[in-house]
């Protein structure tokens, strides 16, 4: 356990604006991490990460263990390395990629049993094969090994899902063995408050050095999402980061604020940006729709983006319909910008004491 | 007819080093245009083109043309304002394309009818047309529409195809409205030194602000592609520029540059990018290969592009297999930057009188 690693400088109601330290250097909290599933975040260069403002990127362990294996990753020098990436890195523990394998799994006690996507071989991971795997990928912070439950499961499942979990986080971290790297371990307890909270409890007892909130934005109603989340927040130690995985929409990674979070990841800004849908502050702008056929403004006119210095929705809308490789580029640039800009925006609030 | 549009500034052998002034402002030759056949160079910035040092770049008329159509273009201000592009252009004729539709067009003395390969809509161009077309497109140089022929059709062909193309250029020239637009005039003259020196004599004689030599390296023997571009470069005034219509690979570029052209273009750099193929002074290397999985050296150990810099060939093969974006980005990079090295060596070399 690494108490020193996060500090909080503010708070409005359960928002929180902080410091997470880490090998690559400090994160300011609130921070959104773009997600790297294959060591790349879709269509950028490190450099344009760099250029937006990103701080800590996310991979996928289960996708790097598979292709191209974390000794290569290692061999290369580690994940920053291979990626050319010099900031903070998170890697997930990749349960919920191979929970994500409907029929291709089998999990017991001591671990997951699943057919790789890739070539059909059997995988299995492992408590402490997922830290081992971290260990050689590198990044700042990795993540235990959990189970996380689907979004209808009875009551009976969560808890035995979330009692694995837990004994997964306890056999997680007494593995580990790589000076410097940070540990979160991740709550689980399904759609139930009180299991939220329990889970939360036990969780903090094994002494992560940080906490990854699992298992929501699957489907359940948003006002659900943020109780579980506040339910989850309220039991975890002040001192330590939160990360509340998976979320998502700006409007949804501000409800994960206000419920206590502090650090968020999702696809969605890059996913998004290749099907030609911007962020902005007035709503998502389809680009694809012929009413850009001859808008020659900005996707938003109060970025001040690269894409929106440079160029505008006619030719985003043109690229899009010709598949050109640009249009991903110029729209996924353009929303990791505005997800950048909406973090600093609330850690700016709560340092201010006018966020809400 | 423009004539100080170009200047020879040395020579050795056929090979020139000269100037080609444009509305964008000054082109040194020898250079290599990178394609933009969608008004993009595929899954580059122009930001990163510049970076580069590429001094013109190429769009296609006839893609332009259907979509997003050249009002489109024209309303945003041109095409160097709707990609962002602020330095010379080139658009060539759309002859290529239309004539490249096999069983989609039908060609008589006054214009090409054909079927959009987009909508199966009927179109037509004329000699007049493309020109009003690239006048609206707004590039710094415009062509001729020309009939090219396949590489084993009958002299009789040949001849009634180049008069064609002749009588096309004349009414293109004739047709031009646009201040400060250069128009190339195209040589055709199939697989026949004789017919190709006739050619370039006649296309000479329509005054033209410069020359491009099309209908080559469509299959025939290397050997011939530079006696029949000699034939016609020795045919063609020496004090315009000549562009060497698709080629193509480096050692075929420098066989053309020894023949007397000055300008190229080809979607080998941008195409072999996208397809993991990287250009280097040892040849080419296919960065799919399994010999590259833990190669953690730079696709050319005496290249100093941005790629080489910070990417290794195990990373770009990893990236080239999970099929992501930024394996073709950081190729087509490399590519185009040793395609614009080359150029810049042969020119260093034909100022110095080393060029061999």
């Amino acid at each position: 356990m690494t108490p020193e690693a996060f500090s909080i400088e503010a708070r409005c109601g359960r928002a929180r604006a902080g410091r997470l330290r880490t090998a690559h250097g400090e994160v300011l909290t609130p921070a959104f991490m773009p997600v790297g599933t294959q060591g790349t975040v879709k269509a950028m260069l490190p450099e344009e990460l760099a250029e937006i403002g990103v701080q800590i990127a996310l991979a996928n362990t289960y996708h790097l263990h598979l292709r191209p294996g974390e000794e290569v990753v290692r061999r290369a020098g580690g994940l920053h390395a291979f990626m050319h990436w010099p900031r903070p890195l998170l890697t997930d523990s990749g349960g919920y990629q191979v929970f994500s394998l409907q029929g291709l799994r089998k999990v017991d006690d001591d671990g997951v049993t699943f057919i790789s996507h890739l070539d059909g071989g059997t995988r299995r991971l492992t408590p402490e094969s997922v830290i081992r795997i971290q260990e050689a990928l590198g990044p700042d912070i990795a993540v235990t090994l959990d189970e996380p439950v689907p979004c209808g499961a009875e009551e009976e499942q969560v808890r035995r899902a979330m009692e694995r979990s837990r004994e997964w986080a306890r056999r997680g971290l007494a593995a580990r063995g790589r000076e410097g790297q940070l540990i979160f371990g991740i709550v689980q307890g399904g759609m139930s408050p009180l299991l939220r909270a329990e889970s939360a409890q036990q969780t903090a007892e094994l002494g992560p050095d940080g906490f990854c909130i699992g298992g929501l934005s699957i489907g359940e109603p948003k006002d659900l999402t943020v109780e579980l989340t506040a339910a989850a927040c309220d039991a975890l130690p002040e001192n330590h980061a939160r990360h509340l995985m998976g979320v998502g929409y700006p409007e949804d990674i501000l409800d994960g604020l206000r419920s206590g979070a502090d650090l968020f990841d999702c696809v969605l800004p890059t996913r998004l940006g290749r099907n030609g849908s911007a962020v902005t502050n007035e709503g998502r702008l389809n680009l694809d729709a012929a009413q850009y056929a001859e808008d020659f403004g900005p996707i938003d006119p109060a970025c001040d983006c690269a894409t929106c210095r440079g160029y505008s929705r006619a030719y985003i809308r043109h690229l899009y319909k010709a598949k050109e490789i640009l249009a991903a580029r110029l729209v996924t640039y353009h929303n990791l910008w505005a997800y950048t800009r909406l973090m600093e925006r609330a850690r700016r609030e709560i340092l201010e004491g006018t966020f809400v």
